[in-house]
């Protein structure tokens, strides 16, 4: 039996995939990974803002089956922190992915299991390849507009939040007089003082 | 030793990968591909023509590795055949590949080597997926522009032409009373009597 193809489409004037439904990030299921926890809770009291919205076209989790969709990461900044997605390894840790900008200004935070750390910027072109091994985040940097991206992965990578959501990455993105500036991040060990 | 990530830019309105090189197709090697042969061999007499370039961004063939790329098909026909991409299956058949089509209007003929068919349009916007198993071939139905599309597929998949030189896919798209149509390529066998 062979998958059928299909289409879809990226309405990039709207920011959506036609036809599919969206998962929505609000800043509630953030908690613990912006630096600055009273900004976040003075944030969240006053609205539960959404961050980001992700449209998969999800794939069966088979070898050399790829899945793709579209991430929307609105602009904004919990303290002097930018907005950003959650971030990730791939639970197949040997697995790469591929972003691709299409609007929006910002970058890719990305990092190994070994500590070596990377920022890619994210500019309307740019292509950004997430080699396997390195867990991932996105971050809109702009004052006004949204980062928006198309991506693609192998359907069999799966999602490993955890190690992130436990202390972050390595570097964080935050506005410093107004310049966008890559900082170390307090909370962050090294592999062997974990 | 972790691969190092990095960014290409796709420049949509040159056409090209920044600081890329590009593989060109001429028309000389699609000899046999199109089913008028006198309009290709009188096509060829007057100009050896580019028919489409790729700029493919490759990484190395392991699985999970992801390569990906543009390629820019120009506009024209062969007799009433319109100009397309040579085609393949990929070597390992169980690989799918994404493409996200940026500019131009065609369509990505597909099938299995069980000999199912299937034809998808490629308008600015439309993404296409080519499931595990299925050769493409894309074909550029505009008469005035080019059919701009990026694409990712498992770095280790492989192509393979062979197959589809040998007889072509089983639907060939034509210009009919200036109508793009979608026929059955005369030479084509099915699976059991080839």
């Amino acid at each position: 039996m062979n998958a059928e193809p299909f289409a879809y489409f990226l309405n990039t004037t709207q920011r959506r995939i036609e036809e599919h439904e969206s998962t929505i990030r609000r800043l509630s299921s953030m908690r613990g990974q912006y630096h600055d926890a009273a900004a976040f809770d003075a944030q969240l009291a006053v609205d539960d803002a959404v961050l980001y919205e992700v449209y998969m076209v999800e794939r069966p989790a088979e070898d050399g089956e790829l899945s793709s969709g579209l991430t929307i990461l609105h602009p904004g900044k919990v303290g002097d922190e930018y907005f950003m997605t959650k971030g990730h390894f791939h639970a197949i840790l040997e697995t790469g992915e591929v972003y691709y900008c299409l609007s929006g200004r910002g970058c890719m935070v990305m990092e190994t299991p070994e500590g070596e750390w990377h920022v890619a910027q994210m500019t309307p072109g740019a292509v950004v390849y997430v080699p396997p091994r390195w867990a991932h985040r996105s971050v809109n940097t702009s004052d006004a507009d949204d980062l928006v991206f198309f991506w693609v992965f192998p359907a069999n990578a799966g999602h490993d939040y955890g190690s992130i959501e436990r202390q972050g990455f390595r570097k964080r993105v935050v506005s410093r007089d107004g310049v966008v500036t890559v900082e170390d991040n307090p909370r962050w060990l090294p592999p062997d003082e974990r």
